[in-house]
């Protein structure tokens, strides 16, 4: 089966959003990370509607005005919370993005979201902390926060995030073709194999289909 | 660091076996799965030796005759039960194999058994269930049992022990540099792989030599 979405979920500083970078640029597909999510589900004006049609707790009209409502709103909309609500948005927008045809997307538990497609490439993209440490200060500077503290913050949120979302339990190989550990492998190294499976997919397909 | 071991978990019928032995073959390279290391345990003479010179509950000289002891003796042995007895074993074994120079291990926790050296590549192989029991049924037959049951006993008993021994949670992305799911990725393509990255760590070893 021809994998046309590949989603990488990934360790802070491990270099996934790189390596999905990479595998973009070398399929020629679009790219799509968290932040860029987030702001297209924020900024989308199809995305509400789409979230009043498909979400799983559809909240009515009036919900566009409060995701752009000042702050000191209260945090919660029609009983969801801001959280949830940002997640029912950014669910179906990953789910459009991917309808829309091939790309990247990092982040944002896509690989959960998308589990209903056979299409999907899930890879897990992590390495020792040391290394992770040393990355983040070179790419994006010292800070008052240690590296190490900055890691295992954003390592929790992302855990907690991901179980929260998901009911599932982060980094376990099974919800992933293939985990990488960038300290050992290297990130552009990683985002060659990733790019191979995707290939290879594709000739998979095709035999498959000489054959019918 | 070239990585000069590399160690295979599994679970059942998901092909690790027949991935370790390929990766054994490419690189010309001894290929121990794991009932060879359960046979060098119970059968070399200097096994037991070594149990009592380095086992954590180290027994005494008695051991060696319990070991061959008949069928009908107590289950435990100077408070060792027959499976710690065999760990112990094993785990020497495994350690004096990664000695002896580069090789394949698959199974018996030889990740965890091995995590002191950094010379060390741990993969993890896993698949799909309907995957696995097709395979199963095409490699070793039907028996009474279904494929299902059997994967479905084979993989417990498999995690229990690796957590029972190890304190480490089953197939979690962190132990590994990588870990492949082969019903997406294939079984020869996921040997490659492992090749790559195992003569990629001998040039990135020579890489830094020359720069020193």
């Amino acid at each position: 089966m021809e994998k046309k979405i590949i989603t990488v979920s990934r360790e802070f500083g491990s270099g996934g959003r790189t390596i999905g970078k990479l595998v973009a640029e070398k399929l020629g597909i679009p790219f799509y990370d968290s932040e860029l999510v987030q702001k297209i589900a924020l900024e989308s004006g199809f995305a509400p509607k789409f979230v009043e049609e498909n979400g799983e707790h559809s909240p009515g009209n009036s919900l566009f005005s409060y995701a752009f409502a000042p702050q000191g709103v209260p945090g919660v909309m029609n009983g969801l919370s801001a959280a949830d609500f940002l997640w029912n948005i950014q669910c179906n927008v990953i789910l459009q993005l991917a309808d829309k045809g091939p790309c990247v997307i990092v982040g944002r538990n896509a690989d959960y979201i998308l589990k209903d497609r056979n299409d999907v490439l899930n890879i897990f993209v992590h390495a020792d902390k040391e290394f992770r440490a040393d990355r983040i200060v070179r790419l994006y500077g010292n800070s008052e926060k240690s590296p190490m503290a900055r890691l295992n913050e954003k390592d929790k949120r992302r855990r907690v995030n991901y179980q929260h979302y998901t009911g599932r339990s982060w980094g376990s190989a099974e919800y992933y073709a293939l985990t990488l550990d960038t300290s050992i492998i290297g990130v552009e190294e990683s985002a060659d194999i990733v790019v191979d499976i995707v290939k290879k997919s594709r000739e998979s397909k095709d035999s498959n289909e000489s054959k019918e």
